[in-house]
């Protein structure tokens, strides 16, 4: 507990834009977010009070960081399972823990425990040969492959269409799982916030749009889903999340299939796909985040708008015009785009912040966001 | 500029509520607050990343602080205003400029340049003597006192019944106006944000609910309200922001009285009868208030749903159960409500954060919001 104020001190470990977006949300409750970073630059360090330099390896670190904390969680799932299970041995509130992280940091675990679940998956297996890749392909290229630890944004992510690239991959020695290529129809998502009480709280299931790899768009509520087929997506998600014993935020990225969905991805913080709950629901994924983690009663996850979409603002080429002078055009063309920047160098791809715009109507809405998030992202 | 960023540096004298929140709303444009803090422990100061320790009345601290900002503002009005015309004749771009502010610091100035300007004031005179206060009376008592500087949340106003109590406050040497005790109806507010560049943008006019001379609820927009009166106050303020060159936030509090409006208070700054914009307008005063003092374009003043109550919560009497209790009491009676709590110590009567609901229906928006401030304010 901040003794100043009387109210708890949340951890997080990792200072990037989701820390700056948790301590923004930290704020409004009173609280002022810990954030061990690496660098004094990082995307939350330039903004928060209270921040502690170090790296997310260095189990001293960790637990230095840890002292006084009510609650430690992450920004990222970098942070390694036996440094976790060694701040949980200390008795450290750390969420999640590392009995449900490890199904997010490692996709091997992960598609095993989903598949003991019953949960639907696409077909996959663990491959540590050329061979058993081709085996698992039977003559049906192309598979995707994924390293089982560590990928994000599309990295670690390998289309391979003939065993010469599956040899190449393998000889990298990145330990790796095989997929089949999922006819997909869209991606969506369903985000669940779970308290250690066991209150689990369920977002509008969104759609997320993807450009390599890498989320572009996120369209709420998803666009056209069946009331039925929404309430199938966040009560896989409520059972991921109590199966799993997550406490905190659970991302289930879903491939939409013709005839259901299956599950593609899981991350257990909050996450890209439901950036457009600050402005677009009533308590925002961040505030969520902070009220699991911390045992408070969850928040309302109405929608504040009928139609919400989040835009990406990626790096544009160097040397146009600036970040500032591109944000004066922007308000000046639309006053009711919604921006968060997240005061990042640009490098081109590079997510730098984003724009939310809520309305009526879905179409005008996503044009709306898609230019002012290419209106902010283009260079010369 | 900073330079890791490329986006603008803004510093605000003040380390009070209004600077946290304002903290808040800068780094959704990529920016962190600067923030000149008479403690460690100020509101403000808890959770920005760039404080500097010293005093608004130190002239060699405002000018230390404002070295390398693109702008600077305040928290509160208590900034001699010698101090800031030095600052101005330093180059610093200082927001409202010496000009403006004199009229929200010193109220007999505001009252001669309301008047010259033909805005609606009650009657009012500047006094000396017991004798100029019992002519001004003319027999009918009570009247309103106010020092000319220095008042805030009920402080530095009086209402005299009696000769023998004008002749006491004089007694204390206070510079002073009285005025005429105005029979209103309630009280409104009309906020407004002007750039350099002479763009104002206004909010939609709200009713303001005081008790002891504290604001204790704001309701948005004001019920029942003529469409032609909002008008009327909108472009008041509108007129008021541009006749004295105000940039950034002026609120202009006002009685509703029979047939009518007139000008009770200016506050050139964040404002409490602003936070209900927070999430009841699509841009915050906040974030309105930072694109002002860098002369972005102003952003959407467009409420978010049909009624916003906002309710102050304010200090209980010590002992009574802990605030991070009764926040877990409201979470779980009210999922919707919106918490804001500013991190200062609890003192019976001091503002300690505020609660805003969205919703339908004023009526039961309004129930939710008192509730819910009562909830957390009170103590055993």
């Amino acid at each position: 507990m901040d003794t100043r104020t009387g109210l708890p001190v949340v951890g997080m470990v990792g200072g990037g834009q989701l820390a700056r977006m948790t301590h923004q949300a930290a704020i409004s409750l009173g609280q002022s977010l810990r954030v061990l970073s690496v660098t004094a630059d990082d995307s939350a360090a330039l903004v928060a009070a209270d921040v502690r330099i170090g790296t997310h390896t260095d189990l001293a670190a960790l637990r230095e960081f840890a002292k006084g904390c009510e609650a430690v969680t992450f920004d990222h799932e970098h942070v390694p399972t036996e440094h976790i299970e060694a701040l949980e041995a200390d008795g450290v509130k750390i969420f999640p823990g590392s009995k449900a992280l490890v199904f997010a940091q490692d996709k091997g675990l992960m598609r095993e425990r989903l598949a003991a679940l019953g949960a639907p998956v696409p077909r996959w297996r663990r491959v540590t040969t050329a061979a058993d890749i081709e085996s698992f392909a039977g003559g049906s290229w192309p598979v995707v492959a994924k390293a089982t630890r560590g990928g994000y944004d599309g990295k670690g992510v390998w289309m391979l269409s003939s065993p010469e690239q599956a040899a190449e991959l393998v000889a990298t020695g990145t330990p790796l799982i095989v997929e089949e290529r999922v006819p997909l129809r869209r991606e969506l998502a369903a985000l669940v916030a779970r308290s250690p009480f066991g209150q689990v709280a369920a977002y509008p299931v969104v759609e997320t749009v993807q450009q390599d790899g890498i989320c572009v768009e996120v369209l709420a509520p998803a666009p056209g889903l069946s009331e039925a087929r929404a309430l199938e997506a966040q009560q896989l998600a409520i059972d991921l999340a109590n199966s799993l014993g997550v406490v905190g935020l659970l991302a289930v990225e879903l491939f939409e299939i013709d005839g259901g969905i299956v599950v593609n991805e899981l991350a257990m913080r909050p996450h890209n796909s439901g950036h457009w709950t600050i402005e677009g629901a009533r308590t925002s994924q961040f505030e969520q985040h902070l009220r699991a983690v911390l045992d408070y009663p969850m928040g309302s996850t109405t929608l504040t708008a009928p139609a919400v979409v989040m835009a990406n603002v990626l790096g544009g080429q160097p040397g146009g015009i600036s970040i500032d002078e591109r944000l004066h055009h922007l308000f000046a063309a639309d006053p009711g785009a919604r921006v968060h920047l997240y005061g990042k160098q640009v490098r081109p791809g590079r997510k730098i912040g984003h724009v939310t715009v809520l309305g009526d109507d879905m179409t005008s809405v996503r044009a709306r966001a898609v230019r002012a998030a290419k209106w902010l992202q283009e260079g010369e």
